[in-house]
């Protein structure tokens, strides 16, 4: 961490988990969560593939609720991320892509709003220095595909 | 994202906001949860701030509970991560701090667990890029503070 960079803390939170993926994993004084494993699709609960994409889907989400705000718009801004489990040489790794409809402004400015956003979405500033993180302006989203790819 | 890495899919799963901070985000078929404003403590549900931390902890644990089998060893690894929001001159940004306990083994050993499993946590290698993250392993959990910071 740069200790150089001078913050205003404004909110502090923590998540824990004891139990890896036979359990709960949970927020103190607030959320429980049953937790899963992504292979076993018999077990009920969220995986962190999901977790990571409700909070990433979330703060975009946030992030372009404010924006249409300041552009006096409702909020009709809809996103959906797409995690994939891949195995490669270096191991396990997440691809995490997120696709946001903008029903009721234009494809080039939602694209404006969505670059925007991108730089201010604290989730997503944390995942691009990875090259599988990817985000894109859709005009409609297409079916999408869940579970383990055999 | 790099196209020319070569994976084989595995796992994949989607994450629905459509709501911003005021409703649900869920996955199709899956876990719904709650959304609400960090910054509103009235409000029930989860933040960004503890989706990615429960994400996180829960990838971390599990990677560890891995680590513990490949060792003979019963799970008993905890993980905490604390999340801060900050506002700083590049706007919002949240800093994440893993914090890992494993009591059963001496805190050399402990450390080369960590180690090992920031390398395999996908959720772990998609926040690697940031400085903003960082991972310790400690022998005793302080008590935590959790809330907004007037």
């Amino acid at each position: 961490m740069n200790m150089d960079k001078k913050f205003i803390k404004k909110y502090e939170t923590d998540a824990f988990n004891h139990d890896g993926l036979n359990g709960y994993a949970y927020v103190p004084n607030g959320v429980s969560v049953a937790v899963s494993n992504p292979l076993n699709e018999k077990m009920p609960g969220a995986n962190p593939e999901q977790l990571l994409g409700l909070s990433l889907s979330t703060c975009m989400g946030a992030t372009l609720q404010a924006i249409e705000k300041e552009n006096n718009l409702p909020h009709r801004a809809q996103v959906h991320v797409h995690v994939t489990m891949v195995k490669g040489t270096a191991g396990l790794e997440f691809l995490v892509d997120a696709r946001v409809r903008i029903p009721h402004i234009s494809h080039a400015q939602a694209e404006d709003f969505v670059h925007q956003a991108e730089k201010r979405c604290p989730v997503s500033k944390l995942l691009s220095g990875s090259e599988n993180y990817t985000i894109h302006v859709v005009d409609e989203f297409e079916p999408t595909h869940q579970g383990v790819i055999d």
